[in-house]
């Protein structure tokens, strides 16, 4: 098997996490997978949604959004268009429900987390770049409130990061790219915890359905991908 | 382990699905599970997407929405809001890449398809219903275009259907009604194929995250559900 | 003269009214008219408009949708065109003016009733049907409150029906059906109350001007149409 | 009787007609009825809706605005807001529907004319002066189309004009002022042509039904008005 | 040098200020710059925007819009289409912004006035015309609001005019009507003050880059138009 | 005079141009005024807008957009909120205006390019950074053109570059950062050529109006920063 990018079934593409980023972000983090490239900003504000408040319980979301010229042809900008996406939504409601599962969210407080999530450019992945580099800009944002005093401990249960697996001819491959997914039978992505539960599977079959041999043996391959990226995180945050 | 619902871990929802039921409409069904109740109609066009004009290829896609008043409290109207909700737009995806994995695009000629899946009660899953019925709603139009000597055969590869499952207090459980679906601790919902293929599958911690072997066992219990489905779509349609 | 549908000039169409038909709703009823079917539920919420804030009155207000394939060719959704059309919101208004017309706002207090009128088979008449089986839902919503002890009567002063009337080859006729509306000269709506008032008379001629003694002949029919759908509605909600 | 106006039960407004008032419209007409002033413009264009393409018809619409401070407090501008109001779509459907009432549409060829009634100042009665006015405007862009050669003849079977009546203090009056309005039991538009006919009949009630003597009564005072409106609709024009 | 218009380079074209022209508006003024006419009216309200809650100061902001017919050919009505343009935008910002620059925001108190700026007639120069006529309808409102003893004094530091200039031909010349200004190669608006400051500058080269000394011809031009606009905004308020 | 930023009143912030750095783009730069950080790319596509088809001529666009943490509180981000501020679209006009002054349209053929300004970071003059940083993208785009034989020169006439200039404490001082210009009374933006020409000049007084005299100051040391930013255009594309 000949991947077109010429990577091992089970190699990540080149992995950088840039924290600390954004000027004025209470946290962020600069997230590169090969060629595709997310920059991740967490803001804190003291209010939380009506739904919570006086509940003493705090709140955390994200918005996703892809620059126009981030993609190999341009694509219309959506606050032209004046409407997000339908994958515009999905995708940032994905990252917000990874984001909660790993956090303490009565440990907060009422303070809400916005994590904006900001793709300069894309070379597939973007989701779960997304994610991974979702949980460094939050954990950076938990730690100013910490300095800050707002906080006495950083309210993560757990890490948690998401990378795409697919099966390309037949054979199950790790960490696809743009045109390694657009040439996928089966395309899965996996949102996993440092503690080895799942917070979030979603596999769809592009052309033929997909056994549950190929389920698993896309999610050994994510299992050794994101071990990877727990490290990584680790690593740019200053822990472990 | 007592399921609110009463039910066996195992056991599905009352099941009725009844074809023809909408008067306009080429193809159409109302699929009840339980409480839950979906409109499904399948409306032909003769053009297709812009991107798919000249291929000879043709289109399904589908539309979902939701009475004001078919949950516990009544939700604002999407035409009133001026657009449609994330989980709207999310779930009406699901349902048309759903379709589409089993049907022969090509096979169809120049045609599209919107299959409109509209709750009239929801009690939990209601886009698996939505798939569930929409697959009979599909079948029926691709009848109605032989019967007008437009197709001279269905261009289906296979039956699609979807159900739900659960981790509830601690034990795997099928086919979650909503207040079963409120106090799950892991929610998925399983898209497979006559022929036991997977299309879709989307699994979601809503607490702790969940394990390899409980993804299975909801897996399993996704299996026996679904081909109870493809039984009751066959009879509906009046194959097999 | 033989009309499209061949009934008498004076024949109301078969009327079904179906109460508490919508499981989560405080009071509903599917009306039928021949082949037009409405889905009416009334919700109930504490709150009233900013306007009536304070002022111990209470509103009745009503919404408009039609499924996209409740006509012989599929329309548009409102919801993803991202707003209402004309027809749509002119509807909704003229129902909660009926509605309201015969409801003692002061009697209720400060609550708000919203009547969805949901058109799941449209064949001409909608609006009409909207109104005659709004006000049944109505009354169930308030009877609701009579049981939860917020009312303790219902706060209706008398019954509303609306029908359509129109001229058809130059003779007055009851309840067009779609296939008469299209092809009428003259096209008419009465919202008449039961002790034989008049809250709403909207009269259109499609081609030629209509007369004074026209328009009475159709108020006539009028009459004896809500006459037997004022018998339905009592009998519906079990009254005299 | 004593209406706030002072005015007769009888008695119109001061009624002022001025034709082409609008420097490049092809037609135009600011009226005056009392305190209610309305500019309305009728523009041509060659291209008509594409329902009525190749057909060899015509098209008459209008849309209506009213200035954000042309009533007593300021209300929102329409545009600002992203919408028109369902009010705002219900006059202008009205006032469409009456203008092509007694237009020839396939006289007119194949052209669109857009008939814009902006409302200066606000003082009740601004659907009625939209029609009566926008008749002028319409006469006078047909005109203009005779001095191109691109008509030979005005298209316009007959006099379009309206006006309300209402029911004050129990007793029926003619062409309610704002103050008038916002206390009648009943309000009721009538719009009239010049043969007699009636195009469009709107009545509702505001407070108790009203009775047929009473619709009858507003009718007949309505023709009144309307002959008064159609004296000086002829002489704007300078016909007859 | 012949201008289109055959004024002299330095010649403004006729202006009328007409006050107090809007029934129900608490300050008003249509303006006539040659075939230009705007409406413009200043309403009052007592509550302010949120970030000036609680700071005692006042508050002026501009809107701005065009009837649809005020121009050569018929243009689309913002409302209907949904949203106002981005020349709408920019234009009704910097009304505002030169208002609110003359406007002593402390002296008003917490209250907040609106200029509605109207263009019922387009001949070019409609932006300036508005800030020149709304500088006089909020005159007369702050005068208005003492005869309400709501101020003791007018809290205007100042008049504000506008006008704009262009070359034509290679000549610098004052006040463009429409057929000039598409023509010109560079066109700016000066706003400018009683006391001979400039508030606002805006050049833009519509052809070739202009000169400095081309933008203090164009500076020279517009103050001797705006000296004569400031004489006839006192004659229209009375002042001076 | 002490600024803020402690820079020399004629003193530039650091700049970087930074060539060629979306992967994607067939034209890019970014690039940073201080603190301040805009992506620019440059985007071709075949077709113009509908009013040049069939002239021969091209169209040069810009979309201006930034990212919800560029600044140093969170703000909307504009698709979420379904519009694009008037602010922004005031900007991307001035951008586009700005860059077509310089661009030879005629020789550029059919064919469009959308210059796209996205703010990674705000800290003042990001509107003059984009015009900057645009024409190094546009430059590069037309050089793309060129290797790819679409076109045979780069159709630009002339190089653009825009820089703030303000007065401060009285004194005039070049390119504001946020902090300044938060606090200036003058804030001026100039858009000139590299042949010493204006393209546009918008001066805004905050507090005081300004004189003849500050805003040639400000002219003169726009002059100098330009001088500079045209040098390391120059250098960013390789020329001169």
């Amino acid at each position: 098997m000949n991947r077109p990018s010429g990577r091992a079934a089970d190699a990540l593409r080149t992995v950088i996490l840039e924290p600390n980023v954004a000027r004025h972000a209470e946290g962020s983090c600069r997230i590169r997978m090969g060629n595709t490239e997310v920059l991740c900003t967490a803001s804190i504000e003291s209010r939380v949604p009506s739904f919570l408040r006086g509940t003493g319980q705090g709140w955390v979301t994200a918005e996703y959004g892809m620059l126009p010229r981030a993609t190999h042809t341009r694509s219309d900008r959506e606050a032209a268009r004046g409407k997000q996406s339908g994958r515009t939504q999905e995708i940032q409601r994905l990252i917000g429900r990874s984001l909660r599962a790993v956090t303490d969210l009565k440990a907060m407080g009422e303070m809400s987390i916005t994590v904006d999530c900001d793709v300069l450019t894309a070379d597939g992945g973007t989701r779960c770049a997304s994610i991974t580099g979702g949980w460094v800009a939050l954990h950076l944002a938990f730690r100013h409130a910490m300095r800050m005093n707002v906080l006495s401990t950083v309210p993560l249960r757990d890490q948690v990061a998401a990378v795409s697996c697919g099966i390309w001819q037949g054979a199950p491959v790790l960490d696809l790219d743009y045109d390694e997914d657009s040439k996928a039978q089966t395309d899965a992505n996996f949102v996993l915890t440092g503690k080895g539960g799942m917070v979030e599977v979603q596999g769809t079959a592009e052309g033929e359905p997909f056994s549950e041999a190929e389920l698993l043996a896309l999610l050994r391959l994510a299992r050794l991908g994101t071990d990877e990226l727990f490290r990584r995180q680790r690593a740019a945050v200053g822990i472990g």
